[in-house]
């Protein structure tokens, strides 16, 4: 945990924020994988991280807006639990550590809300998104398990948004720290690719060092010579020469703050000529990308721009034809890269998106896109000293969506499809970075994980180290 | 996948022992772990897993019983789904795959069960433990969240556990080939364990390990020098000289089939006198047991017999007294062994317990203890060949249940207490082999893991191959 001074001052920056009633905060419980005792890793919610800091489950906090009160509702441990799971700390000293007072038996909390609802006071909650949680908002509140996602809290959430999204420097700093877990678990990976090795491996390496590392993955991880399919978890290939691995995975701090980047390594150890043409056309838009990158700038604009040194490197290869700029203000780019160059990252690889990606990365100023690719970014609005994002872009050939675009000949004056046709085993290349918005600009989080061509064929294929 | 026939003949039987109604049997659904579309791995159901064998989302299967016939509801993928995720198979060719000749999208599911609900045709589904099928099912069935588990049919419970009680050739074989890799996990916590390596580290790698070999792990990792918590899942300490390293560990098959092994290592690389001591009890406990683990047998007895196995060793040590089956008998041994020898295996590291562990392992003519000790005990009815289940004895010094059961002065002619003070550091141990009930005595499921002194020893802390 930060100190408790950390989470107090949270809470009273939320408390200024909202103007009445109550807020309640549902810790996680362990999440069932085959039966009711058999749990995946426990991941304690974001939200109640942010303000209550306890990693445990069971717990929920109560923020009182109206009488300046909090309250910690939960259950101590009994001897039993105490023989299968070993000492634990009291209730009361979990709350102490969070700078909370109040604790009261997690069954009172019924009472507590039911009290509440009688008095028509507002009870402010952010939109569940775990089953069991949702139950229990229903249980709380007294409504069908179908009505509780409506009556999530506006205000609370954008609250939270507003806090959340500048990065304290206690944050930054557990984010920094545990970019070395990052940096481990990519040059694994790239040291591990080559031909006869399986993509089930490598990912069971680097899930190994991230759990080494102190925590799980940040999320499924994506290891796969299909690199072209965004969101890959199949992981049955086998490597061979001329494969690109792309790998794009990340790890928990101790404190649950996320890491998330991505290398694509040649399985060969070096890259084809064709290889390190595209590849150098997607290093290109992430530095031009985080160049620009800066306070008061719209990210959108900083995707735009990452799109057109895109269009511009495959108007150089014959891919694209036209201008480049009109490409890409006509969408025609996102045949290559049809997802958003980065988002938000923290106690979530995609910030806050139980709350609602939208009013996250978007404002009154800078509304998201309908247009295929532009609608994917998850941040558009302008950028704060403190945000800290990714910078992601990729050049992707997708057999499945070029055969589509072709049928219905979109954007001939843009497309070269006889040109694009031969590169439809090329697979997909992405490079993304975690970054940090200065004062002034940006800068890369960490020891920035080999990159250039050079740096790539240095370690590729070279053997884990140890 | 197992054969087609291998569903088919499943459903069949599954047919032969419901009088009538409808089957349902949802599939799992990816679990968020902090916002929807952040998830663990997914895990499928068992029962789905068992009867229909597809292991992918959103897919729920329905037999039937009065008009023979069967229906896989399920939706194909979108051109979105394949950019995100890939190529993927028809349902039409998943359902053709366990032999389900009928396809309906997912959402015709709602009205096929409420025209049979409207017909008052029973509807018969296994006890739900995930919260998204749980609203699910209360959603189908148009009833509250908390009325459904009451509604599970104890019909179809008892049919599921008589059929998956007993394995098929084509189990076992899948569950011995995945033997290897339990072997490689175990063998790699015991090569790492030395002074000043973390339990997280070794963890990691033994969970990179189970990735590569093909799954996840089967259940969180107990990897922990405080191996008297039985289900520890803090992986915080750092191993010192004299330390007893116990891992309890197992890994899934590509189908799901569970191995569950326990090993204790000596941080040292050798066992002190008084480990060796503690060591060879619990090791001649599980060796008993086998060899008392037979068709016809108690699996009840076959525990009882461990445990004074362990009685008369701890009498030897001079931390029991008396006679050691009348120790047993009124459970005194408890302080020292307070779980069961073993549970059944199989898809489920506990199998079938989301169905009710005292329905999978007790019957009308062995019931389930009140005890303390023998109530855990998960398995007690009699053997039958083609179970697998777990044998695995311990001996813990649980210091908070010592000082627990000496203030109530708790069997005081079968306890010596003073001598037991002196233990209260001394950690626990646990020996655990997965074996297979045959025709006429049973085996050990694939290689043994290093289980002597010897053995132990000879790779204790040699540092991980490779
Ligand atoms: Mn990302
Ligand atoms: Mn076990």
């Amino acid at each position: 945990m930060f100190s408790k001074e950390t989470y107090i001052n949270r809470r009273n920056e939320l408390k200024n924020k909202i103007n009445n009633g109550i807020v309640l905060i549902t810790g996680n419980n362990d999440a069932p994988m085959n039966y009711k005792s058999n749990t995946y890793h426990f991941r304690q919610d974001s939200t109640f991280l942010y303000f209550f800091g306890i990693d445990l489950q069971n717990l929920a906090g109560v923020i009182d807006i109206d009488n300046n009160e909090e309250i910690l509702f939960g259950d101590d441990y009994t001897i039993d639990d105490i023989i299968w799971m070993g000492p634990q700390t009291s209730l009361k000293d979990k709350a102490a550590g969070a700078g909370i007072e109040k604790t009261r038996p997690f069954a009172e909390l019924f009472e507590y809300i039911r009290d509440a609802a009688a008095k028509k006071r507002t009870i402010h909650f952010t939109p569940p998104y775990r089953g069991e949680n949702i139950m229990l908002l229903a249980d709380l509140l007294n409504i069908h398990h179908r009505e509780v996602e409506k009556n999530a809290s506006l205000e609370l959430t954008k609250a939270c948004i507003d806090l959340r999204s500048i990065k304290e420097p206690c944050e930054i700093e557990e984010m920094e720290r545990h970019m070395s877990t990052a940096w481990e678990m990519h040059t694994t990976a790239m040291r591990m690719a080559r031909p006869g090795i399986s993509e089930q491996e490598i990912t069971g390496a680097i899930e190994g060092v991230s759990m080494s590392g102190g925590g799980m993955v940040s999320f499924p991880v994506i290891c796969s010579v299909r690199g072209e399919t965004l969101h890959n978890h199949y992981h049955g290939n086998t490597l061979k020469e001329g494969d690109l691995l792309l790998t794009d995975a990340g790890s928990e701090s101790p404190l649950h703050y996320a890491t998330d980047h991505t290398r694509t390594t040649p399985v060969s150890g070096k890259f084809t000529e064709t290889q390190r043409q595209v590849y150098q056309i997607v290093l290109d838009a992430n530095n031009k990308a985080r160049e620009a990158t800066r306070p008061g700038v719209p990210y959108r604009d900083v995707h735009l721009l990452a799109c057109k040194v895109i269009a511009s490197g495959l108007k150089e290869l014959g891919l694209m034809k036209g201008d480049p700029d009109e490409a890409v203000n006509a969408g025609a780019h996102a045949l290559f890269m049809p997802h958003g160059l980065g988002h938000m990252i923290g106690l979530d690889v995609h910030d806050m998106e139980d709350y609602d990606d939208t009013l996250v990365g978007y404002d009154d100023e800078i509304k998201r896109s309908s247009q295929f690719g532009l609608a994917a970014l998850r941040l558009g609005r302008r950028l704060q000293p403190g945000f800290t994002i990714t910078n992601e872009p990729g050049i992707y050939f997708i057999p499945a969506l070029i055969d589509n675009w072709k049928a219905e000949n979109k954007f001939p004056q843009f497309l070269n499809y006889e040109k694009i046709e031969a590169f439809k085993g090329f697979g997909g290349i992405r490079l993304e970075d975690d970054i940090l918005v200065t004062g002034d600009g940006c800068r890369i989080l960490g020891e920035r994980i080999p990159i250039t061509i050079e740096e790539v064929e240095a370690i590729a294929g070279k053997g884990a180290v140890k």
